[in-house]
């Protein structure tokens, strides 16, 4: 169950992933960082005692000097007693992802801005822009008129890599076959209250527009925080809206996709324009990764899967992410090569394919 | 893939089963009750030939002094020469529970109650309160506007545990994130017809209130008999309810949930109040429980998952869910142990947590 | 890993497959039959970096005398170099499959009949009726009122062993469960346009015509091409119908199901007339089709799950859907064996029962 050398060896694009903090955490803070809840629950005990907390004890406590499996206190106190931007840095560099696409579009200002990240790990980075973030921030001083043409310029003049839809948390992925018309997205934009956008019509429109833009478009799929409806987030909700792009020929990402890998893996079978990861769920599932990794795996055409970390906040997240992917793909390859699946050349291309050469393809990186 | 010793020695606490049948099987009847259909289909062979029923075989014969893998004409023979309060003894003091939350509201007459299972057993029990069922004894005598005071005085003299809805089977899980007022709820009682209770409003009433009364409240998900619509037995479509009870504190308990145990981590994760099992899942897959049990503990925070069998009628099923679950659970723990994922005494409390640390917590035992 | 002796040498009934293509094909061709895809994605690689992809090269090479793990392009030009009429003999007299079970509705001008797939295999064969494909031939000519009439004759008339709803690709799963008056129908073809049935009444009138006519009942049911919507081919949609149908005693069957496998294990084990088979799956997952048999008997009754290989103009299909189908038992068994869940001769019993004694129960071969 170690990891195949040339696994280990391999550099990552890191195709979706947030900043670091700027500080510090408190024991509380770190663990609802770990996972998806917002706080821990008094009813339920520590999220130290789950598969990521363990990650933490066993994988990361060793690059900052501590015993394996140290307890949590020893590693808090550790942690704290270290500068943040070291730990950060450290936990970066052994990720061994090289480039890093950034979705700098929530809690910006607690977080490193990608060429901050990028610079710190000593790595490329690139934007992604979050569409939602984007339209809330220019529709605050535009009017309804203005805000079409403002943002469909700002996409085309961005120097981002790419485009995040997080219609999964706003409206569901149930998103319509037909591309909305200008004038009701006017009426829309004119009914609109302030806050996060809400409207579907709104949504879709702002997924077209990156798509004309030619910008990569990612979608957050399935597993998150409590503000989705996980049920909403089934990626095969979104079959009209990818029938009606894929003559298009601009890649769209699902990303995560967890519990939803196999519908997942279906679309992006079935759908040239259509590419899938699964972000979160990689480190979320720490030593139990490698079978959701093979799940994911069954039915994709190795062309088309991407790594992600997902990582967002904790620096831990970057390397835990990196890491219990490389030992998932490992075991996948190591599994396919004692069953003579397919020839140790063939292992190392699907290895590389997956790692980075899937994303600098979609990204044109 | 034997058991590790610390899990083989396990007292747990069985959160959720019912009765066993006072009488003897005839064997169509016990083949029926081994898996959720209603009858042997003709078409599609003896139930003996499916995981559970190998399991029967293989692990209950021994313990009626048979060999391993007995017959089934030799099973049922042996088991119908003894008396059946014998064989039910035998099995319960097998399992190795020695605790037993009972959902007494489901063919009572049939079945032991719990203090009668608990005293064979020799074991603690309490009840469960099974709320659709108190609704319909009530409603039968009470007017619509006494019905609410009677129902809400007997969930708050009740020296029942936890309260269980059964949601799943009359109206799917989409229960409303909106409390119903008493106005609805009255109107609905008095536009209601004898029998089953169905009416969203009033099903979506009963789980308020078992809440309100501070009862830990159990939820049908899944898996179950031929009566339920699956797909609206996704936990997920639980979320508004989740999301509008999660600030009163009080433990909400998501039950079997195959196929859909990874949503039913999911929501365990996100919101503080909720935990979920397995169920009836486990002795229902067999030998092949560990799979299943892994895949449920992806995500799950360990202070969050409890143990219970969903044992109905035959006592053959407690010793099985227990067995199996401890098969389940040794084969995770062994697997993180070879891992080098946790450290042996981390197991250790894993098992402690949820064998029976998260449910006397839970259920304040 | 290799195949227990007992597995490889059963002979199998495939109860759901298409024909082979009369001619040779082009790579480009060849790529998108062996998935689902309609067309190669220029973004996203070569379809040969698949497990299908995979699978071809390790073990359809040797079959036309070339090392395992031939190159795509060696492989494909020695295919060329051959008859297409000996390749397809190679694979299918290889498969072991010695009773096909033909749906000839779709693209029934480019592929071999059922005879003649017979023949040149060397094996028995008989038809599904595909019951849309029917009704579109019969409405061509025929008006709404002599539609019903002709529709009824031609099923009893019909030498077809079972009949085959393609409800999913039209309508998804979600039928009434009332059955339709014959006034609804009348009027449905009243107002029907030339082309596709895509009424759910008619839909559903045509299953309820097969059972009335004593034919088992085949549907589409999960995975397939680009022009499903995967939410609505869950087969728990069903239940209704399902539920409508039960006391009729005709089986219906339930193909490929991924990734709704566990789902449609639900329904074969609560409702006594359904049976379920894992299909395009076996081939389309390659070197990892055991984790996902696995998952699909894991509440089935084994009296109630059939092999079909659901291959499609290529014989490469039928080969690796026969052999994947026996790696992935025979990992199942052997699995069962080593953790002593049944004696080798239930293993035995199991297998046979799965590779051809229940289909011939169903189909009363």
């Amino acid at each position: 169950m170690g990891i195949l050398p040339f696994v280990a060896e391999l550099g990552l694009i890191d195709h979706h992933c947030h900043g670091v903090l700027r500080v510090d955490s408190t024991r509380e803070e770190f663990e609802s960082l770990l996972l998806e809840a917002d706080s821990v629950s008094p009813l339920g005990g520590s999220f130290f005692d789950s598969a990521i907390g363990f990650a933490v004890r066993r994988w990361c406590a060793p690059l900052l000097d501590l015993p394996r499996h140290a307890s949590a206190d020893e590693y808090l106190e550790r942690r704290n007693s270290l500068h943040i931007t070291e730990v950060s840095r450290t936990f970066l560099m052994a990720s061994g992802i090289h480039t890093f696409l950034v979705d700098g579009g929530f809690q910006a200002e607690r977080l490193l801005s990608a060429p901050e990240l990028g610079s710190l790990a000593g790595a490329d980075s690139h934007e992604i822009v979050r569409l939602e973030h984007l339209a809330e921030e220019l529709s605050g001083t535009a009017t309804a008129n203005e805000f079409l043409d403002q943002f469909r310029q700002r996409l085309r003049s961005s120097s981002a890599v790419g485009a995040k839809s997080i219609a999964a948390y706003r409206v569901g992925l149930a998103l319509s076959g037909e591309r909305p018309t200008e004038r009701d997205v006017l009426a829309a934009m004119q009914a609109r209250s302030p806050g996060p956008v809400k409207d579907p019509v709104v949504i879709s429109w702002l997924a077209w527009e990156a798509l004309d833009a030619g910008l990569p478009l990612q979608f957050h799929v399935g597993y998150g925080d409590s503000d989705i409806d996980l049920h909403r987030c089934d990626p095969s909700l979104l079959t009209p809206f990818l029938r009606a792009t894929a003559s298009l020929g601009v890649p769209i990402l699902l990303l995560h996709n967890y519990p939803f890998h196999r519908q997942a893996g279906y679309l992006t079978q079935v759908f040239p324009h259509v590419f899938c990861d699964l972000g979160l769920a990689t480190h979320g599932l720490g030593h139990q990764a490698s079978r959701v990794l093979a799940e994911a795996l069954e039915i994709v055409p190795y062309g088309k899967f991407l790594f992600s970390s997902d990582a967002f906040a904790l620096p831990e997240l970057y390397y835990l992410g990196a890491l219990m992917f490389r030992r998932a793909l490992s075991d996948f390859l190591a599994d396919g090569l004692r069953r003579d699946a397919f020839l140790e050349e063939d292992a190392h291309r699907i290895a590389r394919l997956i790692a980075s050469e899937n994303a600098a393809r979609v990204y044109k990186l």
